[in-house]
């Protein structure tokens, strides 16, 4: 470490009232805890989940002013004691989602307003503090911009599949909401070989894109009686696997009955509004369908993220695809309307620090 | 087989109508197809799905009439071609879950009212027709009256425990609903060592029973909040594992709310009426509480029931404190309206035939 050296702020974009566009603000950096580390942020995505909170969505939030953005990609500036995964200079995928290493749950940044709370990964600034279990070596040959995606959008959608669904060759998927987690999804099950393949949304531009990412069918909800189609396309009673990314109760409902009856599993890993509730027939689950949430898709970062950056360097999953749109840091609010509109799949931050 | 020595009727109790007293008919028996066996019938419990599906609670019933039980226990008076697995003068438990065999769907048997329509087991008649994969043979030292539970009542409570639930030494549980099957599930339970060990009912007299199996703790569902009682005895965010045994959406919920995050389960065993629905807040599945349904609780009854047996015969598993009362045939719906009222734990139709 060599202190004297290293930038002592940083640009953020900050959560400062629920409702309210987020404020680009300037924050000092605390001195490093054992086990953190600074990271320049080169890129960092844009996911509901931070939607739905600066939107309220998810209930109060006490930890306004909030430092906000939990996935990237950037190079580490310097190392807190103890750290020894990745060392000064080196490129790494930033993940919400713990790894291996040390987890400090928490960072305070200085800033005119007063303090700024952060948790354990905070990805919307040009320099950021983070811990070591939220950090994962870049994989060789995997460009930054396109690593950023590793970090939340690729393991959850993909994890989904891969891990909580154990999809193989041959088996039947069905992905409801096709933006940034249910593209991964699909072209996760795409890339381990599920036919049929089939993706479930309301915007036939999202449909076109599930399609480039390997779906073998769509399906508009706005004209079609999806379990229905979905048991036409599948057969039998409905699908080996569902997949629900658009975080509506009814697309849940649908979801949870469009999976075959013995042992059909439905994945929740939509970001669901606080409060709002689903309803089901218990006899759906005594008849062996299966109904499992998910945080991040049951990832194992330093396990999952390589096999992902693999699957791009072979050509199987189109991670550069997958970015919809690329922002500056002062565009953060555009960004977040365009994901909330469905313009744009995943938005991308870029830094230039 | 010496078919020319066999009975060739058979006294049964039938239903012939949704919402109307079993009727007792004389059937005629007949010839076994290959698979299948003549059972001299000693013993058969009562269970809810047979009363759920008399008072129309399962919806219409196009088997109607219908002769009905699917639990008990009794010797083999003959055997169709191909069966190996048990012989002629075998004692045998008879069971609805399938085990190893021939599998041979249904039954018509011949009355005076026309053809008498039965699945692949019928239980509420002198003498029986079944299939190989419906009998297990009668484990050592077990007596017949008590072997009558284990057709249904044992398994499907203990199976949730043993099987759905994997429960160990010193994994907390919560019964919902204590009659035959949550008794069960509170008896295998507390043999398998679980603590602490939580039952909840509303009936103060089933709670006296449930501890006398083994509970740690109960509570009285109509003057506690339960999910918060159950939180306070087991510490965290709720038990390992809890049975929903009574068929109650509200109780569903409750049960599934009193397991803890992070991967507590929640077992739906009860009966439900059809058409009834629950209703879930999707976050706590994301938050890693799991629902699942079972019918049988997973059970493998050439592997399971003699499990059941051996426990009974260490003294661990009090089958003769299951037993509520014994009727006679002629008593049926007497036995049905106990059953219902809950005066009765599970009520046993005793054949002197």
């Amino acid at each position: 470490m060599t202190a004297e050296a290293l930038p002592t702020t940083t640009r953020a974009a900050v959560l400062t009232g629920l409702n309210q566009p987020l404020e680009i603000l300037e924050l000092e950096l605390p001195p490093l805890k054992p086990g953190q580390l600074l990271v320049e942020v080169a890129y960092s995505g844009v996911c509901h989940s931070q939607l739905n909170e600066a939107r309220g969505r998810k209930g109060a939030d006490p930890y306004i002013p909030h430092a906000m953005g939990h996935e990237g990609a950037g190079r580490v500036l310097a190392v807190g004691e103890g750290v020894t995964k990745v060392g000064v200079g080196d490129a790494v995928i930033l993940t919400w989602i713990k790894g291996q290493g040390a987890d400090v749950p928490s960072t305070v940044y200085g800033s005119a307003l007063g303090p700024v709370n952060s948790g354990a990964i905070a990805t919307f600034m040009e320099r950021c503090i983070t811990c070591e279990n939220r950090v994962v070596p870049l994989p060789e040959g995997l460009p930054l911009r396109e690593a950023a995606l590793l970090g939340c959008a690729v393991p959850t959608g993909g994890g989904v599949v891969m891990n909580s669904g154990a999809v193989t060759g041959g088996k039947s998927v069905a992905v409801f909401g096709v933006g940034g987690i249910g593209s991964a999804a699909v072209a996760v099950a795409a890339a381990l070989g599920a036919a049929p393949l089939i993706a479930v949304d309301v915007v036939p531009e999202k449909l076109e894109t599930a399609r480039r990412f390997g779906a073998s069918h769509t399906i508009d909800a706005r004209s079609e009686d999806v379990p229905a189609r979905i048991r036409e396309i599948a057969g039998g009673s409905g699908v080996d696997l569902a997949v629900e990314a658009a975080g509506v109760p009814k697309v849940m409902e649908q979801a949870f009955a469009s999976v075959r009856t013995g042992g059909g599993l439905c994945v929740l890993a939509g970001n669901v509004t606080a409060g709002e509730t689903i309803r089901l027939d218990p006899y759906d689950l005594i008849k062996g369908r299966r109904l499992v949430g998910t945080w991040g898709g049951e990832t194992q970062p330093d396990r999952d993220l390589p096999l992902y950056a693999r699957m791009a360097g072979e050509g199987k999953l189109d991670l550069t695809a997958m970015i919809g749109r690329v922002y500056g840091l002062d565009e953060i609010n555009q960004a977040l309307d365009d994901l909330e509109s469905g313009r744009v799949l995943r938005p991308i931050i870029a830094f230039r620090s």
